[in-house]
């Protein structure tokens, strides 16, 4: 039987670069996408061309609504900050982006999907260099949850396969995810990276654009993302 | 500062005791309940009302689609199993309305919410005691969701305040609930455990309805819940 994935899919550079690295090993991809109240639907989008891209047997897209707890300038209405330059990104605060419980919420769908598919692995996109501050990126919760998910389940009880949560990203800087990416074949104008695009240009400040400009620099790989001019 | 906690309410017995059990510490109490799907609204009309009863400061209910995975009795379209007495209750098998990673959806989505609220406890009426096979009400998974929660947090990172996840029930009996609960002036005519409920009543014959029964039995309190009548 084929080994089966589900993936963790926001259509940006790490989950896609996550989702090429599962399928390169044999697995039969199960994306995951969800709407949380993003100011934009420009990532379910793009999640949805990653998913053709790539030959997913079945991609979900789950509605769930963090705005009824408020809290985040990526779901609520406040203002996402913006820099001039990659050498203003904040390094050691957890930024005003954070969206609390977003990678459990998410790690939970996905195990309840795995185990009705049997699916032994699940990969998410977090990486714990260049990362952005947030706590549920750090390996020390990926494995907790792991630890949770097998207590958690069916599977994990009757021990007939464990769960395992793939982070094949966590060492890799941007540059090098993006090599990595790029070598198996994976196309980057599918994805997007920015907080506050407008329709389909990257606003080019946020602190997601500046760690994709600066990555595809370290590749030295050519940035395919329309970005908007930044005004004088 | 009042002390704070977001506290899970299924509108059933275990829940409805638990947050009355909360209250009695000097809690304020956060509810939340979730529509993921079920076949019947009428748990969440009794979430309400024990809202209401207990004066809780907000409730706020979830819709969460977990039907987009399938797979188990109270969200697909199978049918719930039927007994005629209770000493036909299944106790070593995992049970076909076992919804996969249920609890963890739950907690993920209760730990958001006490994140914002900074709410040192969740409350979870799990109990370990004359409980229907589900793997996520064990001890051992609430403990580690626990160390998982406070790893993927702000607050687990500042160490400001650690999330506990309070399972005051765990040890006790389906009567020693009731019992507790009684003499905290809960009212479980409000409530309903019901797999299967026709408008207000309750079948009387799914597991649950036997574990309520017998709950009765045991506490010595009469049960104040109307069930259909059994055809001969």
């Amino acid at each position: 039987m084929t080994k089966r994935a589900v993936v963790l899919s926001s259509g940006g550079i790490d989950s896609t670069t996550a989702m090429a690295m599962a399928k390169s090993k044999g697995n039969e991809i199960y994306s995951l996408s969800f709407r949380y109240g993003q100011r934009h639907s420009t990532e379910i989008e793009c999640a949805k061309k990653v998913a053709r891209a790539l030959g997913v047997k079945a991609h979900r897209i789950i509605d769930i609504d963090l705005r009824q707890f408020a809290g985040s300038a990526l779901t609520a209405d406040i203002s996402v900050p913006k820099h001039d330059r990659a050498d203003q990104l904040a390094t050691d605060e957890i930024p005003i982006t954070y969206v609390p419980a977003r990678n459990t919420i998410f790690l939970s769908y996905a195990m309840a999907w795995a185990e009705i598919l049997k699916a032994p692995a699940i990969y998410i996109g977090v990486t714990a260099v260049d990362y952005s501050g947030y706590p549920d990126c750090r390996p020390e919760f990926i494995k907790a949850f792991q630890t949770m998910a097998n207590l958690a389940t069916k599977t994990g009880v009757t021990r007939e396969t464990l769960l395992k949560i793939e982070t094949p990203l966590i060492h890799l800087s941007k540059g090098q995810i993006i090599k990595t990416g790029h070598d198996l074949g994976v196309d980057y104008s599918l994805t997007i990276s920015c907080y506050d695009p407008e329709q389909d240009r990257s606003c080019g400040q946020c602190d997601s654009c500046l760690h994709r400009i600066k990555g595809f620099k370290e590749a030295g790989i050519p940035d395919p993302t329309p970005y908007i001019p930044i005004k004088a």
